[in-house]
């Protein structure tokens, strides 16, 4: 269900209201399309986001949190207070870890 | 990093402390060895656990969390509750998502 770093971006990017299918890939860096389009259909099917289709021209694609999407944003938040604080000892780590695999 | 539902449990499973690495396949239903042992490697790379080899015969392979791995375990710990109390709700979304993949 919640496996992978990019459902956590773009949970979070939904944080402040609907975003347009277009918008997500100028929030999120590095995201490729397939990744995106993959990760909006896991969570749709999860029940945590739901898509609208604007009837413009061309149809535009606009998705939202559900309340079951929002309830997890508190984690998100938390996750990326710890990963802000933590993310330079886990680079450390691996660091450490690849240099004595190197030696081995 | 973060990035899947085994790495939860194996955290988890650390959760009252260290582990020897075959009892890790009796505590987490339907983790593969391959699956545990890579997931074990990351999660060392990462720094959130240690691994300690006792000089017994075989020798005894023990795994850990370290300070930085037990300071993930209150959102392992929210994290279960939230899927204990939500999980019927994205069960029951994934079985109307599906029906509806059919129908189209």
């Amino acid at each position: 269900m919640i496996s992978s770093k990019w459902v956590v971006l773009v949970i979070y990017a939904m944080e402040d209201g609907p975003v347009r299918y277009g918008e997500f890939s100028r929030r999120i860096e590095g995201i490729s399309k397939k990744m995106l389009t993959q990760t909006l259909r896991q969570l749709e099917r999860d029940g945590l986001i739901e898509r609208d289709i604007h009837p413009t021209v061309p149809p535009a694609v606009e998705y939202r949190l559900t309340a079951l999407g929002e309830s997890l944003l508190p984690f998100m938040r938390q996750l990326k207070t710890w990963a802000a604080a933590n993310l330079p000892l886990v680079e450390a780590a691996r660091t450490r870890f690849d240099a004595q695999s190197l030696a081995e």
